[in-house]
């Protein structure tokens, strides 16, 4: 059955911006028909000599085969290639999952000349079907001659599942006063239908960061960003962020990961990637609007992270944002089930800059007036205070609306 | 804004059962006006002197006044009076909301001549308006002057919320040979629109059973069927479980909970519970199916219900239900979000009796036929196998459907 395909999110940026090269990244896409037809379902990314890189993979118990093989080489904090496939996410295929990787990668390294555990792989798409390597080994050293510096956004055309559009961001930072460049790309767009289920976010500089470093800046970046975004609750099997940096930038050498030269740096990859996280959620699947949770007051940051998400993920709270309905009563009811310590008598709820409850009560005489022009906007904030500590967090989430019901109560093929 | 009622529900049993007196019990109900116009919203019961009760409350930590009150008496285990109201929630009025549990309870018990602490209150409805408990209290002598022993119907019919239909269940049991009476009412559909958010599931039995031994059979039956459905995974502030044992019957004394006398009681019990609960997931917002998940190879029952519950809560399993879409990759994205210890190896998923999965890979030339005219009913049933241990547990949902946006996604007021 032919399934229409979304129109493109109301919240997509417009246009995207530009992305220029990186210094030792070349990539290329190629049309595999994997499933797909008539557009680019491949990428190949080749990393120069020396390239670290950091991963945070999903925490899914029953994770995808490609994901398994990335956990396995991380550690070593090398990579020279990333090969990045739509159409079919490689899970739950037993023996044979994890065989038809290790085919991808042996067959990227070929083409490359590179060892075989320095290639990466992500795939996207199906859960349960089998995945035949074949068809992408066959086309690699036509993908290898294509390679080029240029081609961010066309990258992120070629891992789009049901995103409606590319995803790509980029920042420039310095490093001991030598200027750094920083682009990445990423797709999601809600754990995405016909029954595909991830969000990938790649993230690519050109600064000498030794992996261990690299590591830590790109674990608490994912944290903030990656990991502080839901559309519908659900989690991938395949979620996969990876950040390169291929060292060929000409500053100073950086030997530990706590090195002050590096925090402008860190900062502009937390920008990138939560940029790129926002996009995801701006591409949630039937998403009218972008909503801002802020959480002050857990007793740390990780218990205001979980009370943020727990708003995020209560459909009476997303149904009602469709609605434009400032209903802050379903607010306090996802803050009572998320389970974390919090001072019923201070919680206070705001909708953009208008408190509608303040110490733990309804705010007397409220003109409701300029709350619900707010929340008829495509931009909805809301503030929670919840009076037991310093602990804050943002998350990012999308309205519940007919869109998601169309997306995803539809068959499958 | 006049908000049309949703149609009944095409899941709700038809015709109600007759649900017959017990011994100990009267029942009256009144149309209050609280919120509601032209239909009873005011329910009270009187209990027999001598009453035993025991009590399973919301776990929210923004929970309403009603709860605090009910929580801090149920320990004494004496109950002669429970008073229920539909149309105000009466949460998150801070001390004014306590003084008004306080004000109604003391109405009542003037009115029926017990103890203020001997009162147990219920309040369903909005959530951060202001409870006023006068016109209740105006209306206490009327109430008790229509007190009688039939009416089960009736006082289901009067905590209504947005409920479709209203929902009692009945049972008869034996202990020491002697016949003894369980009679239910319950309240819920989803976490009810507008923006109240309650499950009441009140049970009545003529039996003479120490508030101890009750607690231990309640908190049971409980955990396994009300703390066993989900309509959106969103949790009420003011959940209320609540069961009453006269001690009208004529059967020996009960002296310990453990006695195995009350075997088949305990079982009566459950099974009221249990339709009680299905009752409401089949009045859930939008349901146009009944889901049934039952997981089996849990390390224990309480990790078998996460995985459970991590299915039933998942939109993207819901709608692929609302779809009749066999989906089972959905259901293995849920297993892997529980968190629960799963063998992969081994997982193996049904839907109705047709294995789709097995083994930890699809089944090879699975014939879809069959699978999808199982989907495509009203009686949906998931059966998952996770292989890790004795554990096994059911949960009911239903499907998510537009229904659920409309009902929830249209303005307040």
């Amino acid at each position: 059955m032919a399934k229409k395909a979304p129109p493109r999110s109301p919240l997509a940026p417009s246009p995207p911006p530009e992305v220029a090269a990186v210094p030792g990244v070349r990539l290329a896409t190629l049309a595999a028909g994997l499933r797909y037809q008539g557009r680019p379902d491949l990428l190949l990314v080749e990393l120069a000599p020396g390239t670290a890189v950091a991963g945070m993979l999903t925490r899914s118990l029953t994770c995808g085969h490609p994901v398994r093989w990335c956990r396995e080489r991380l550690p070593a904090g090398r990579a020279r290639a990333l090969i990045v496939n739509a159409g079919n996410a490689n899970v739950f295929r037993g023996a044979d999952g994890d065989a038809a990787v290790r085919r991808e990668a042996e067959a990227v390294a070929g083409a490359l000349g590179c060892a075989v555990d320095e290639v990466l792989v992500a795939s996207t798409g199906v859960i349960g079907a089998r995945f035949d390597p074949e068809p992408i080994a066959a086309r690699l050293s036509e993908l290898a001659a294509r390679l080029g510096r240029d081609g961010f956004l066309d990258a992120a055309e070629a891992i789009r599942t049901t995103d409606t559009f590319a995803k790509v961001a980029t920042a420039d930072a310095a490093i001991d006063g030598v200027p750094v460049r920083i682009a990445g790309i990423a797709k999601g767009s809600g754990m995405v239908a016909p029954d595909t289920a991830t969000v990938f976010g790649f993230v690519f500089t050109d600064a000498a960061v030794p992996a261990a470093a690299l590591r830590s800046i790109w674990t608490e970046a994912v944290e903030r960003t990656f990991n502080a975004i839901t559309v519908d609750g659900d989690t991938s099997t395949s979620d996969t962020f990876l950040l390169f940096a291929t060292a060929q930038a000409a500053h100073g050498p950086i030997a530990r990961a706590g090195d002050t030269r590096l925090a402008d740096f860190a900062d502009a990859v937390e920008a990138v990637a939560r940029d790129l996280a926002i996009q995801v959620v701006r591409d949630g699947e039937g998403a009218q609007k972008l909503v801002t949770i802020h959480v002050e007051g857990g007793v740390d940051d990780a218990s205001a992270r979980r009370v943020a998400l727990s708003i995020a993920n209560s459909p009476l709270v997303k149904t009602a944002i469709a609605g434009g309905d400032a209903n802050w009563g379903r607010v306090v009811m996802a803050v009572g089930k998320a389970g974390e310590p919090v001072e019923v008598e201070r919680l206070a709820i705001a909708f953009g800059d208008i408190w509608v409850a303040r110490d733990g009560a309804a705010v007397v005489d409220l003109d409701e007036g300029p709350v619900g022009a707010h929340l008829r906007g495509r931009d909805v904030r809301i503030g929670v205070v919840i009076g037991r500590g310093p602990g804050r967090a943002t998350v990012w989430t999308c309205d519940l609306t007919h869109g998601y019901i169309d997306i995803n109560a539809d068959y499958r093929s």
